[in-house]
């Protein structure tokens, strides 16, 4: 990409009056240079079966290029027209919840060929439409697309055929699964009963596996439509989302992003989070982190807030700070869902840059700022490089089955992986993000490895073996405790990675009140030192004790160790610790493997970011997260501060306002 | 009504053994003099189809008769006997919750053929029977209406029908309802979608609006029907009740009680609030106020409390003190529902006056002081008029729209109304209740609007000219927000009502825990300050500001704003205040527009109401809603307290007994 | 039964390779001498449709022979196999939620011909394998047996012939039950509603009525196959479960555990407790008074907890006090559910005494102590005799009616039942169980009845008797409301024991925050003395008041009193105190009627029981339930300490260590 995006959703479609040429004006004014159209407006395109209306799509296309800005277009096929549902009932996905309705977006079976059908024919039309128009610079399948937990009896056919292609027998799976238990062995294939009801976790996980090749299927077949009629220049892209817990909180549980990403040119994704007092950034990072390593490469932010909900509109400088927290993390592109805002319907309170008034306001106004500093210094930021030494270690697969084999207290995987990553950011640590099969492992210091609770042996095998070779590992509680087919394993555990960890638990406890870690070595406050959901009761064969239990019955046990293993160390974490205690672990762990930088030593709410530029120059970020001024003592070598093109010397004070941030060039 | 009427519901066929000669002694020991009957028991009257047995009725009104007691009949259409729904089980209403099923009461679809065909038949052999027995002084047409969420496939069928007759066209209907928007259009009317999966909201409010049509429409039918047999002298009402929270709590969701009312001849409610230490009257008195706005004269309190639940059964002195709490806000009959408590089935620990075990108990022996003073005060107290200067306007559309667009914290509709009512009740603030088409705004001096978030362009502009000609309005947030469609209006908020007010806005917010309203004009504590769930940043234009927010980056903004606007003033609050906040600025409007009386020196828990007789006198009533002896100076004219015939004179310490009251004829 | 028993259920169908030999190793290490096998793994035992293979039962039997371990064997039909499934959906039970979904265990229509076809010919063919096996001790029909609320039109048409069979006509039903109200009345047979819809208590508190006996008619059915096979020495039990609140609650909702114990020879039962810093022993004292008390002889404990959940997993200790603690209550067999940990499906966390590594661990090394003086101490310990003087009068009839009409904060029977028993539990006032039609009353010295609330005349009527006689009775609040029909009976509450206990009340409170009860009689901090769920304001006819209301209004009335009644006493209860009030209530009680013993003096956490062992010495166990030593001094007449030889002499101070005990041969 040759320059920094920024760009908003734009539905000519939603309008309640042309007012194309005065958006046009004032996106111009905000130096918004980029817009998305047509995903989410297919009944508007086909308003009857067979008849085409792209009206909306070539005038915005038209008025667009006129005023120099691009286009993304985005194929309307995630949300189904009502004449559809008239004809063909059946397109509703069926899931566990029953029947489907008509009504929202995303509720069709992606596998039905009535759907396939309709979608392949929609989807040529508007690329034969639209792939020369100059505006038109690249392409978004679908949106947000997930497997919408389709379970129907189609689905359920698929899924028997994909086990037997997988397993071979059922004698196979019978064994794997522990179908056994419970009578409920299969034992002839047209008896395989329908997974919906299914008590078996190893049988529920694999449903939730095979549901997101279903993703990845559904993906790919539009990728490769599209790139018949894509030209040299342009690409495909897709709006990925995180798991949602009223914003994006974490590792997708219905689609593995990184298999599905194969068939992109480029990652896309959306970030939604909290905003105004609990504003922090985490999400920004951790979002960012993950779609960069999709691709290992830049990232489109093809959606984020503007002013969103009543408890999100940024406070006065959140909205700059968010922009480019995005560029800091490696986006090319920042795009709001959306331009204005919905005037009827769903979503009328998750508001655009513009109010429903569409008159500039305190957002849009800052926006401009944005916009105006993109321009300028589009040649600086645009295609940040990282090379970072540390990597988080995510799994769908160990995600699926912590669904079924939640935390006593109810916590899931993803709770598990952002108690480590918001410690690593509080802490100034950027990662990539890999998945188990990643064989590189050498290309990384330090692998950090949340609740791999179910994985393969030789995904294990090779941590073993890069610890050996004298990487640095952390695992946390949970880790390598059942295979890929969720059965746990036979073995002392924590199983494979005993050796590397020294150490062996058979028992593990749900924390109560008086549960608590103590350490010689570490340091956290008696308050800190209280820990939650899980505990394993540890004991060290060759490993050194970091933190032991302090309960008045299990002080005997380790809750944290150390093994040096080879040339590299593993350190397991056998508690859900506080943030403080875990951030001290951490902190440790960095300085115990030389990966203790100056980074490090400035804390949340300062956050600094870094990469190199197209001139192979290091661009240094420093962010306040916080609404009260932050004074720092710049560390590195000289260099300028890029939006007031003053000099910044080492060692020099640097004040940050509230929300702000400056960007240094080395 | 030519007395005041002191009533049960009386259910002969409910009795475990015959009681009715010893029930008729018991009831005219207590004063009561007028019972409902009937109403619930279609499968005793008609057990089986085409089979009729009024045996019960002839006895009772026989009997009631000889007794001097009068009768008013209740049609037995509220619940349907199993052979009907055994024979034809799609009367049972089909609903967003799926097929209905057979038990409880209130569970046909009112528009159904079949249910309508047997209904009829069974009012006309009900009215046959009846009409001419002399104990019989009117009748009930069903009980509590509503539509029961009846949303099958027949419902939806006439709610197209309704559709095309109101807008015409699809494309009117597309455009005015958003459904541009996730390929919601509707684009031929065979494919018009089941509206219960919907999620516009425009769309799923219009629907609302329909169902409640449903209600009118039955209501009228039965009148019509039970009008052919109406003798002169006798009257047809309804029993309405309020939105349920356990107890009736604020305006009606399933029918526009004003639109429904209008066949009847008079109204009738029932009433059901907090008692025992949580008593305080006001849903007595907001159920009395609206009830009597209907037909803007007297109602029927055709059930409330008795003994009822375990955490209702009234203190000593309570039941006195809510029978003429009815009284004073018009009422001209207090029944109790009902006369004895129910051995079986699901309302048993629903008490009635008397236990199961038909004995005297403190609960009836208490009734018996007020049928007493009932009858001795009749002439004084029946027929209550009221003159009141206060308006509050109430809106069904309003309401189902924001069941779809709830405020960020949950609170719907009627929290705000609530919010209102219960200030203006502790001010001692007598109201009505208008709705938006209502044009006579000059019989009022202020008129109070809460939220009234969907409304026509006229409503606004007739509120904007009634303030421009000297009317004072207060408004509350999100009043104006949307129109009739439930779309946001494109101009400046608050829209129409902007000029009135003085003020504009386009951001909004969910209040942080940090957030607060100060003023220099009003006063209210620091913990009192604290603000909820909405808040609009308002800037004024013309408006003078009463208070402004005290936050650390909405301090700017304006909260409260006051305009001048032509010879009115229009109030307008933009965030949902402590009720202590909100008791201050609705005390400050009073006082500028010289509304504060004497009534509103005086607090809660003296509550104050007042009318005049027939005679033309003005009748004063000071209640004490609390356990604890109350006294106050008497500031009008000399007078009489009627209930012990003692004088009165201005200036005079009158003391108030827990949970007692005092009338005067002044 | 000639010894105590030590066991685990044990699948080698579960296990993920051969480990036999090995286990059988093991357990004869921890003294294991019973296995419980078969009993879920019907389609491991027939994978096809009438294709049979008892391949792992046969070789189970004949190693567990070879060891000297004795096998019960369970029949497997409490959970289907899939092809069944597929084959006949329709023996999925249909229940109010709707059909029924394939997966988990007891989910089928157990009055289904093709299921019981099914169920029968498996049976037969495992009885024929196994009976005549000389490891085969005894066999256990099906598992946990329950009615799964099987509610579907099969199961509506038997419950309308049981209701004909029952009443007789429509017109009692329609009396009895109340239908007049809200026009449920039931004119002709064929027009009988589902029930699934009712809201008549009545109604539905007699289907819940009729759903137990298809429990009890299922068992029977098995029983009496299984004996056709049974050999003399062998036993038929059933492993009957308690109401589940994560735990054994209290008395089973689904099954009349008296009635449904009859064809047995022995009873069976779980017991699953709160285990750790909750540990009480209330479960396992409860459920096995309950246990004992359904055959009046000793029971087996087919399946409690060794590791089971993380918040279970025993402290160091507590295993051996649990194992010994079920052997006081008179249980001749401690078995865990289950051997070993299982690696897959669903009861992955629900851990046996082996882990996952079937390795040796605290545990199991503490179960092989037990294991040990289990051996040592089975002629001594076996086949407990108690002689108890005080019942607890309990009923499946008031339970159910308790479920339809719930105290205001939603407490149901079992609360009102553990609130009792808790306390005696605490008291050390060991009991037994009766049903309201035993009718050897005068076996008792105190009979104790919560929460009778619905019940026949007679039972009532045996209570007065057994008052007058000498008897002494406690009953609390709603004991006698309503008849066997959910009727509340129309005389004065209590109905037909107000006379035993001298009171009289017809009006009932949920109690507000400041409701207490005072009394000069008995003793309570101020803390203690709130009141919660209920109270009943009762008049004293001729009963002395132990304690009275203390609030606002209700303070002129009793809330605890007691009659001399003949030459007995009847002890009422109206309201729900704290527990130490309760405790302090039943003190008082026991004091009175000369119940007040050495036992009583000593206070939880220190808890005794005591038998007469098969030598007819009487054996005294002490418990020490809580973490930290105690000390009592022994009060009896010289004895021994089994466990250690010791002899033990009156008055001699003992101690114990932290969840330790003694046991004393007197």
């Amino acid at each position: 990409m040759n320059k920094l995006r920024y760009g908003v959703a734009y539905y000519d479609e939603y309008m309640p009056y042309d007012r194309l040429q005065e958006d046009i004006k004032m996106m111009l004014a905000a130096g918004i240079n980029t817009v998305r159209i047509a995903e989410s407006t297919w009944s508007t395109h086909e308003p009857q079966n067979g008849v085409f209306d792209f009206t909306s799509v070539d005038r915005v296309l038209d008025a667009m290029h006129e005023a120099g800005i691009d286009v993304i277009v985005g194929t309307p096929t995630y949300a189904v027209p009502a004449w559809m549902i008239k004809q063909h009932p059946d397109i509703l996905a069926t899931t566990s919840r029953g029947a489907g309705r008509y009504g929202a977006r995303q509720i069709m079976d992606i596998t039905h060929p009535a759907y396939l059908f309709y979608a392949e024919r929609m989807i040529r039309k508007l690329m034969e439409r639209v792939h020369k128009h100059p505006a038109v610079i690249g392409y978004q399948t679908d949106n947000e697309t997930k497997h919408y937990d389709t379970a129907g009896d189609n689905v359920q056919l698929q899924f028997v055929k994909y086990m037997r292609n997988k397993f071979g027998s059922l004698e196979v799976i019978n064994q794997k699964f522990g179908l056994t238990y419970w009578s409920n062995r299969i034992n002839s294939w047209e008896e395989f009963p329908s997974v919906v009801g299914t008590i078996n976790g190893s049988l529920g996980a694999e449903f939730a596996k095979f549901q997101r090749t279903l993703v990845n299927e559904f993906l790919a077949w539009q990728v490769q439509i599209v790139n018949e009629y894509k030209l040299p220049g342009q690409f495909v892209t897709q709006n990925f989302d995180y798991d949602w817990r009223g914003h994006s909180f974490g590792v997708q549980t219905s689609v593995d992003h990184f298999e599905a990403a194969k068939p992109f040119d480029i990652a896309g994704v959306d970030i939604y989070h909290p905003s105004q007092s609990k504003l922090t950034g985490i999400e920004i990072s951790f979002g960012g982190d993950i779609s960069r390593s999709l691709k290992q490469s830049n990232y489109l932010v093809l959606e984020t807030q503007a002013q969103a909900f009543p408890d999100w509109t940024p406070y006065p400088g959140q909205l700059r700070l968010l922009a480019f927290s995005h560029v800091a993390s490696g986006a090319n592109m920042v795009a709001y869902w959306h331009w204005h805002s919905i005037h009827n319907s769903f979503e009328t309170y998750w508001k655009g840059l513009l109010s429903h008034d569409f008159q500039p306001n305190p957002v849009y106004n800052e926006a401009k700022t944005v916009g105006a500093d993109f321009t300028k210094l589009s040649h600086k930021l645009v295609n940040l490089r990282k090379q970072n030494k540390v990597a988080i270690l995510v799994s769908n697969t160990a995600l699926s089955a912590i669904e079924w084999f939640k935390l006593p207290d109810g916590k899931l995987y993803n709770d598990v992986f952002r108690w480590i990553y918001d410690e690593l950011y509080k802490l100034n640590v950027e990662v990539d993000f890999i998945t188990p099969d990643f064989e590189q492992l050498s290309h990384y210091e330090l692998v950090i490895v949340p609740a791999l609770y179910s994985v393969e042996d030789e995904a294990l095998e090779r941590l073993n073996e890069f610890t050996e070779h004298g990487g640095h590992v952390v695992y946390t509680f949970k880790s390598g405790f059942t295979n890929e087919d969720v059965q746990v394993r036979t073995v002392v555990q924590p199983g494979i990675i005993s050796k590397a960890c020294g150490i062996s638990y058979n028992m593990f406890i749900a924390p109560d009140e008086v549960a608590k870690i103590q350490s010689d070595v570490l340091l956290w406050s008696s308050e800190d030192a209280a820990i939650t959901s899980w505990m394993e009761l540890i004991t060290p064969t060759t490993a050194k004790v970091l933190a032991s239990y302090d309960h008045p019955e299990w002080n005997n046990y380790a809750a944290v160790t150390r093994n040096q293993y080879g040339a590299g160390t593993a350190t397991y974490i056998g508690c859900m610790s506080s943030p403080a205690a875990l951030r001290s672990i951490l902190a440790d762990t960095l300085q115990h493997i030389g990966l203790w930088q100056e980074e490090q030593k400035l804390t949340f709410p300062i956050i600094t970011k870094k990469g190199f530029n197209d001139e192979g120059k290091l661009i240094r970020y420093y962010f306040n997260y916080s609404g009260e001024e932050q004074a720092f003592v710049y560390p590195h070598k000289a260099g300028t501060q890029l939006l007031t093109d003053q000099s910044v010397s080492e060692g020099q004070q640097i004040t940050l306002s509230p929300w702000g941030f400056v960007i240094i060039e080395q």
